[in-house]
């Protein structure tokens, strides 16, 4: 009984020449008991029906890193000393730096309080959302201070703050916003409505858009339209519509879901490129994991709160119907994704494969796809993406911050490090996703003959 | 910042690990006499012209592997001695334990006694049917004795002749009931119009169906279709026809491969998908290489009996050239076709690739396609599934038995052994297919620029 | 048994081999001045803005290399020694033999020619084409002598200038006649005009057709059409057209152009395949790398003469294009591209990649693609492409000659060899168009965020 996959872990573990984490494989399925079954082999991954409580675990895990990566003090940079005296401001007053060099006022912050929220609604307990109250109260203590700070000594991008100051890209914008939005609406943290306002303004009004009101970036070339720009405004908008009840803003993120996609989809692949720059059309396409991500959660988040009587619903969902059906069919061997979704060679990536488990799950449980056909392929992607998560909550393997790029050898080859961020929101969302769809009262999940089905109750 | 495919090269090569089998390689093309031709590289699998002597003496040794992994006697499962009184049934009385696990009413073994058969015909050598007659005598001669244990008993699945006499899927009832005809038709063993009776009969009027009439399944879910039971249907509807000459039987075996097609044939990728769910058709699919195997065998066999002039015939054999062609077209660099037709990330795997080269060769040899394309595809397919066969005549590298899963970490990692049945029918039926299409006088073979063509002889 | 995988580390076990060059990595960008920082990772190829500078001195270790393999000077074959008497042939005088065997007639060499001559006119500089200009003065000068043996001898393939004397396919024709006028148009070497019309006479006149005109071979099978023949003839009538200035010669190469193309080129996957066999359409279809190099090397020579007034203009342009693009989706992680271009499991091959890049940074250069989707997509190949090149100008991993197969085991498994010459021409071709490329004034090039972006000047 000889698999190439399985001589090659034997090698890697022969030869130690794996992290931590991937070195506890191969696995067997708990879920067999009869240990001699000629019928049962190993698995790279956990490959078993998750468990609640082990899930629970892991994602406290994890929460912990971020809480210990996210200080919310303000220090002097030069001294390194805390700043007591927030009467007026010094030039080298900054947040202090996170060892693992996340920045709390980033987008990817604003999936982790989306993650740390759903965790608290599912179990009650208000400890999940700690960390998301707490960097709202310092936002909300602190942002008098860096605007002084500005205006005295006019920092740019050097100050802390700038992101809610002055911000300059939906980047700055649109994750916060609706971070801050659903916080607000769930009655966690301070009062964030004036900065709601400011950054909900950037989204909706600042950013560059193309004459069809697509919204738009005029770098690295202009004009390009970005698949990450998806997350980093539709969520916003959406939220804002539900907030103040305005249909405008649903129209908005309506509009750019249903563009973005116009221009980003590839039908006949079922697979967004990671961008297009709009003076040549006639593009190579770069199915870059995380950029798909970015743009499923986005349909998903507007999904869950657009109401079905507006007239996009229908092509919205649509349209996230062929998407995950196009990510369905792509997910490797191991439960994860690549890097390059299309390309087998490239390596599997944490954080896009996180968006998708949480981006499939979460439209079984919401039932728009049935759990016949996307069910197991959740599970076995969380099996993959909770092997990734380390003794401390880190999360391994997930590929850095990446810009839009012409060529496959810089995709290819960026790196992956546990201090990338992106992946943190993901896999909170993903984990609190599966706990929901494994105590779905609409799903019935059946273990035979080794492998899983899920399928819908009424059948 | 890791490289998976770096560190994994790294630890190979750190660990040097490599089985026996896999080190005897690499072959040079030994029809290349000029030793030191800078053209002629070295290859995984022993690319030539095949020989046919060396067929039949590996055919010879898969034939004696199956030989004595199928014993034909019965015993008492609790002491192990054989039972000499068959008046009347004792509970605990089976037949003898196979060394491999290798069921002789199972399904695979009907495959079996097709390959077997094949060679008699083209050997004249009755030798080779030796172990058809021997099974066939066995089941003739036991089958009251098991019938009167069930009635005593009642022991289900446990009763070792219950696929015989109480079938509850086509698994239990067409391939064999295919092969009880063939043997029949060709005046190999006892008569078995009896159980040909009542195998057939499960066939067309007792299992499951749709409303259209297709065969189908109400597990893992109501309703399924699944690719395997084209071959555990349509042979036996086509010989039922053949035996008979009743015309009902030809149509539900040409309605059942259109249909079947319909469900799971995707005209774009050129694959059978593994199976479908009915109650939700936008189904990911999965093309496991063996289901390949079985919907190519199955329409390939009911072209070999269906006459020309049946209205379906037409549109069996369209749908049988596309299915070809699909496949040719996914071989991998080594001969053999990966576990997952599409995944060059997924192993190599003999049970589908030796049905494929079967139904490639036997589609030339009928005149259903031409030479030109698809000989040294066969050829290639066969170098690759020749290399499997060992010393004692197993199959390696065959994968073992596999239900109809939803998610790829199942297909990628099923177990692969040399008690995996299905392989050996295949390989028996490829290698006989293999030595009429080198006798084939239909077909010019040459051996040109360190390569070979096929054409045909008319050109 | 055998892992084709495995076998390639058994060979590199046993070998030792990495090649010195490709040891050499992995590579950090240079362009990146902050040796700290935590998003720029390593590459397997030099991954970084091309120097000139660089380009030029491996461009004159390959012309180097070429020099010294393509000796000019008649010796006698049994003693070795060079013929100084040249009054009447002997049977036994040959062109001395290339350490590599780079025959200075073969198609190979009408590429080198190109290259060199491109160098040239870059440059301005005349030790460019020296290597030309010798190579020509030894072919007038000696044309006489192996026509006055092949008279008194007879011996067809054995006599050295047989492809000159004697041509008998496109091979030995079309591509030394393009080098030939261009070497004249651009007053290099001595007036080869009387070889000109022979040669070309063979390709327009003598070469086997199809009904339809298209060009066409009667081996391996009647009738081919093969990828390669569209290099070894289209130049050559494009270039009779330039020179004599007669419509007919464009006319025949436009229709060559398309009607190859409408056999080779597959509109789905974007690539050519490598040959048809005409008797039977319903092909499998082998997307060698090579035959798509071949393929858009000569539409794009044709593109470079072929007045734009011309009927067939827009048309070849459309189909250069759509080819262009389907090459650019199909570049590995490394920049380069793989011996079969849809199997990323194929090995990275040399010379196809070189005729990409070249291929690509002449169409911006000549402004029939946009600089925005593939300036990164051919400055990515060079960095592959160039990493190839060893320390004495040899060209590593480029696949030998390669014939028109049907199986996927001879293509994967072809030798690649220093001796390869098909893989020099492009080189040259390449970095010498990439020296266009980043010299373009049309084009602004920027290196920002740890990655590069093309754009047109005027943007």
């Amino acid at each position: 009984m000889k698999k190439p996959f399985t001589l090659l872990l034997a090698a890697l573990l022969a030869a130690g020449a794996m992290s931590q984490v991937q070195a506890s494989g191969p696995y067997r399925n708990p879920d067999n008991k009869n240990l001699s079954d000629p019928l049962e082999g190993t698995y790279p991954v956990p490959y078993k029906l998750p468990v609640i409580s082990e899930i629970t675990a892991q994602l406290e895990r994890v929460r912990g890193f971020i809480d210990r990566a996210t200080p919310s003090r303000i220090v002097d940079k030069q001294t390194g000393q805390p700043i007591t005296d927030f009467a007026s401001p010094i030039k080298t007053a900054i947040v202090e730096p996170s060892p693992n060099n996340f920045g709390i006022m980033n987008y990817e912050m604003g999936v982790v309080h989306a993650g740390l929220m759903n965790m608290r609604a599912l179990t009650g307990d208000a400890r999940w959302t700690a960390l998301t109250e707490r960097h709202l109260a310092f936002f909300k203590e602190r942002t008098p201070y860096f605007r002084a700070q500005q205006e005295q000594f006019n920092l740019g991008r050097a100050n802390s703050f700038v992101r809610f100051i002055k911000p300059h890209a939906l980047d700055d914008a649109g994750s916060m916003t609706a971070a801050m939005i659903r916080a607000r609406l769930n009655g966690i943290g301070p009062d964030m409505s004036a900065q709601i306002a400011q950054s909900g303004d950037w989204v909706h009004k600042q950013q560059v858009r193309l004459k069809d009101g697509t919204l738009a970036r005029n770098r690295p070339q202009a004009w390009s339209v970005w698949a990450d720009d998806m997350y980093m405004s539709i969520p916003a908008l959406a939220e804002l519509g539900r907030m103040t009840g305005e249909k405008r803003y649903f129209d908005d993120a309506v509009k750019n879901a249903l563009q973005m996609s116009g221009y980003l989809f590839n039908r006949q692949t079922g697979l967004y490129t990671h961008g297009v720059h709009l003076h040549d059309r006639e593009s190579v396409e770069f199915y870059w994991g995380r950029a798909n991500g970015w743009a499923l959660l986005a349909v998903s988040d507007l999904l869950d709160v657009l109401p079905k009587t507006h007239p996009g619903y229908k092509k919205v969902l649509e349209q996230h119907r062929r998407a995950l059906r196009g990510i369905a069919q792509r997910q490797s061997g191991s439960g994860l994704w690549h890097q390059m979704l299309d390309r087998p060679d490239s390596y599997l990536e944490t954080s896009g494969s996180a968006m998708f488990v949480y981006a499939l799950a979460h439209a079984i449980n919401q039932g728009w796809i049935s759990p016949t056909n996307y069910g197991t392929i959740a599970q076995a992607g969380w099996a993959g993406v909770s092997s990734r998560i380390n003794a401390e909550g880190g999360i391994e393997d997930g590929v850095v911050a990446t810009t839009l790029a012409g060529d496959f050898v810089y995709y290819y080859n960026r790196p992956v490090s546990v201090d990338a961020m992106a992946g943190y929101g993901p896999v909170l969302l993903a984990g609190a996703e599966m706990i929901k769809l494994l105590n779905n009262p609409q799903v019935e999940i059946t273990d035979k003959v080794r492998t899983y089905h899920y399928r819908p109750k009424a059948q």
